[in-house]
């Protein structure tokens, strides 16, 4: 049955996932303008920066003074990715975003070996400490994330069974350390859900924890992002990752097709013709798309900075 | 409430809108091996050309050699498209295709008037005439179209009630004429369709038409067209134009962003995956995909052609 929210809510991760695959070129000056533009579309949460290994990706070499170089805005959470300790101690000492803890587990036990060289069984340990290290620091630990939620290039399907039991793992584990999730995202890293697969996991998970608010982070490298997320509304989602105009993809994802989060302005124009509040402007956002396009230097997949708007056509013919 | 199909039937349009929009550069014999690798991949209905005039579309001046120079594979029907009386006798001499009549009303007063320089009552009176023509001609007129169905570049939103009332019209002119309608495909056509939109115009056609057996056309202007496609599959259509890569556009639509239909292997490998029967083989359909792109010689936006399938995924890690 549909039940679309009334209000979504979108963590715009365009200028981590752009800048950290094609950035390496990209002037300083210019990333901090597309930060900053974003700041001004009414979007709430922009993760701007990773730190990463700058030999790693070259890309986010410069997350230091991308953070000391843009212009907060009120009502804005600026946030930064960090896959360790020295990132998040990077992470700290940049001292302008917004600190959020994250539990991480995985749904491929192949994709968690490949990609963090651990077993299942060292995931699960790892959180708690994890945890106890963030309250350390006086840095919340709200949310969860389930990797690889839909299907895994190493592993192959994913069965709803196994990420309602991941859910749950997540949850336990924070409520044992006395701390509550609030959050918990799914992750389709490598692009494998389509919409009934997004509406029976999304449906056994809201089942089994119906107090948990759920997000969605959708891959669009076949094409289905916005069909999953459509699928998503239908169950109520109320969270979204998106990237402006399609920017990024995943490094780790094993084929060079990998493409991006579902694209921000595309998502954000669905949901406001739907009557689905966004809280964006779809028109400055359109104009951070084409920003965005112009600093990376080729074509990006987003497809309503081409197209336009409705709301603009609609405007035009009323004169 | 979820009616997926069992079985969809999918009408490839790529080589026509391809063509028609980019193909003024490309030899005939390439066309012709983009129409007969089609041919292999278990797609029953391919639209390979348009006979319109080579001065407007010079890349249908070939038209005729095109369809003396296809092999036809048993079990495709072939498919031409034609504007007018020349068209249709064009379409006739060329002897090798499937003809079918269709009546096409607009929901746009304004597109239609810039569009073939008729008003709505003209449009209307002009419908029996043309089944008169084809009749004389032995070509059956099973199906109609309404342009437009769910907004327009030159008239903004289009009330489901008006597409309601025209498909009532498109069955009662021919009706009028003793012949029956089994198909009615609505066009989106400038793609103001959402999959809100796309559920209550088709629940509203299906509550007020239950025998006739509805189709989409829909475009990728806004990204929408797989979410479209998904919204339309939820209330059961069994019917969908598409378009291998995403090959074409409409040159009519007065806004250069203006994308082609879904992209038939992205939309193959949905249903596929959601377990409703294409008949048409993902793996043969990238292979077209990409032999289309290397003929357009750009890149095309479909996403599967890069991404890849899941069932081949699969049987990599079945070993």
């Amino acid at each position: 049955m549909s039940q679309f929210p009334e209000r979504v809510f979108i963590k715009e991760e365009g200028p981590r996932e752009g800048f950290q695959i094609e950035g390496a070129g990209v002037p300083t000056a210019r990333k901090i303008e597309l930060v900053d533009a974003l700041s001004q579309t009414g979007l709430e949460h922009i993760q701007i920066v990773s730190f990463v290994h700058p030999k790693l990706v070259p890309g986010m070499a410069d997350a230091e003074e991308v953070v000391a170089g843009f212009t907060p805005v009120e009502g804005v959470s600026y946030a930064g990715l960090w896959l360790n300790q020295k990132g998040l101690e990077r992470a700290i000492a940049s001292q302008r975003l917004d600190l959020q803890g994250k539990l991480t587990l995985y749904a491929s036990d192949a994709f968690l070996m490949k990609n963090q060289n651990r077993t299942r069984e060292q995931q699960l340990a790892a959180q708690p400490d994890l945890i106890r290290m963030y309250r350390e620091h006086g840095i919340p630990v709200r949310t969860g994330f389930v990797t690889a939620a839909f299907g895994c290039n190493f592993e192959g399907d994913v069965a709803a069974e196994r990420v309602v039991e991941i859910v749950g793992d997540l949850l336990n584990i924070a409520k044992a350390e006395g701390e509550n999730l609030e959050l918990v995202g799914l992750g389709d890293t490598m692009a494998w859900a389509t919409p009934d697969r997004v509406q029976r996991v999304v449906g056994m998970v809201q089942d089994a924890y119906p107090d948990v608010e759920l997000s969605l982070h959708l891959h669009d490298t076949r094409g289905m992002g916005l069909a999953n997320a459509y699928a998503g509304l239908q169950m109520g989602v109320r969270h979204f990752d998106a990237a402006v105009a399609g920017l990024g993809g995943c490094p780790f994802a094993a084929h060079g097709g990998a493409a991006g989060n579902i694209c921000t302005e595309d998502f954000v124009l669905m949901c406001e013709e739907m009557g689905i509040e966004t809280g964006v402007d779809v028109e400055r956002l359109i104009e951070c798309a084409r920003l965005a396009e112009d600093i990376i230097g080729h074509p990006l997949p987003g497809k309503v900075k081409q197209g336009g708007s409705l709301q603009t056509m609609r405007r035009k013919l009323a004169g």
